[in-house]
């Protein structure tokens, strides 16, 4: 495991003072330090619409696109918008997956971590994004799952994660990840 | 069964040609007399986000709001994209639903149809879609299903439905659609 | 809402000491008195095998389907094994729900209560298991949701309620459910 | 990729002329030479019951966990009940993960594919199995999907698959499921 890991990582509210936003820079200080975790940043892409591939594609979607394809994997952070994925990290995912037979995503290994102020920690987000994975044929880390509820308790006022519990968790779930992504690299 | 009814309609594909815009028209044209569809645009809505709430919501959030509230029922007729529903779809969803206590979308009847050029009509949209409303408390009908696979075959050049088939379940669907919105009005 | 209603409840555990059989004699006490419940049990129905139908099908089946066909309306309560519906629960619906076209679920309204010892309160469990009722026609009632974590916590010794909180919610939810059967029936 | 590789069939119709037992029929004849397909029979496994789990649990459960244990992968055909999982089937995966500490799918490399007389091909139960798979650390494959509709044209009158294109397909499937578990075990 001495390789470095380009880990792609897509932040699923827009919101600025975000708890997944913090989750994300939480889980990139407790790494392994093989992976090195960058945000890609979705906010600014045109909603997806399939005649805009004809001609110049937004020049946003390329962007993205770009930065997504030399990741090595791909780590989803999102909260639930009414029981499913949030509307900016579907259209991350579908200009991500296009133009047919180009998706970024393809073959890269993936994780997901859900987070919600409420008790179920957005299993209906994390779940309903796995399914688009089979699909896009992303290999997900199954185990540990990741439903981190109760968000509005984690952080302190500078957004630093102070739950020392959770920080082992995340220190858990990075560490199989970097040991999933290996797994998939060895045997290409 | 004489009262008119306004039913809003959202169309989850942005393309120009769409099936699923095909397939709205059609629906609307074999609807019994006491529905009114209207098509209710989404392709101009900026992503969500909840930042924006604050002082002046973008207009087009506002617009849409507007335009869906009088409705008397919801009707989804959405492609699937990446097994999920289409991000513009979504986008109009999460809009909708906000701000907290002010949702479009509460305690309207709706329905959904999922249309797909394959062979599986759409299923994980739909029924992805079908998780929101439960959030959202939209009583969505039930039977028949609809999941139209084979869409490129149904209509002609100029975007009308040829399949008779397909005609008598799509006038078969909305009248169970208009019996589904008495009943939920009947007994507020 | 003078009219008794008779609702056939399905509890999801076989264990003796389940909690999920504890909601239901909870949901029985706080029920609107216009409300009947009646556990119909579902631990001694054979493996559901289409095979058997034809000649004498298993008595356990018949005497199953006539337990819940005279009711006016079905309640669930359930745990989730391995993120969706058990198994006893997932074997009574498809008992039920045949031969074809005689389900006993059919038009039926409905609702659902998942319960867990876990944090998430069996939210996987409870979306599977809307995803068949769309299929058999069941109108489920959308809102509140429940999702019931931390049931270990919830009663005492005798298997009793002892979470006021908790009793408030059930309440809530019987009434919501009254007023959804009625709204069901008074349409028809 | 010279090692044999034991792979667990399980058949989610108990029917005798059921066409997901003559897919897992076809499956094993077009199935690379290391892979060696077994069917694992559930029909005879008594419901779930976490009470049955002290003293001497039931002797089925005890000879369906010994013949899944040694299996290098498992393999699921199955049909969709109620636009989910059969309940046999369940109750297999139920049986299987038990007593907890000790589920016999733990880590196994996976595949699925969904067999059904109509359309869609069992789309609602393939992914209902996924998400179990979540928990049960089960690493699905994730490409190519298998969802074969029309089931019933498939077959001659001996149960033996008369559609070329499906046993070029079934072909494509059984190799990519084999480099699949070669993944999964060069890695551990």
């Amino acid at each position: 495991m001495s390789n470095t890991r380009k880990v792609a990582v897509v932040v699923g509210s827009l919101r600025k003072a975000s708890y997944n936003r913090m989750m994300a820079h939480a889980l990139a200080e407790v790494a392994p330090s093989s992976l090195q975790l960058e945000i890609v940043e979705i906010g600014a892409l045109p909603l997806y619409n399939q005649d805009s591939e004809t001609g110049t594609p937004p020049a946003q979607w390329v962007s993205f696109r770009q930065k997504v394809k030399p990741a090595d994997a791909v780590l989803f952070v999102t909260p639930e918008y009414n029981r499913s994925v949030p509307a900016p990290l579907k259209n991350a995912i579908d200009v991500g997956s296009r133009p047919y037979g180009q998706s970024v995503w393809d073959g890269k290994p993936g994780a997901v971590m859900s987070v919600s102020p409420g008790a179920i920690g957005g299993f209906g987000a994390n779940h309903h994004l796995r399914q688009s994975f089979v699909f896009l044929n992303v290999p997900v880390m199954q185990q540990p799952e990741a439903y981190i509820g109760g968000a509005a308790d984690l952080f302190d006022d500078n957004g630093k994660l102070k739950s020392d519990s959770t920080r082992e968790f995340l220190k858990k779930f990075m560490a199989s990840f970097a040991a999933w992504i290996e797994k998939c690299a060895a045997a290409r």
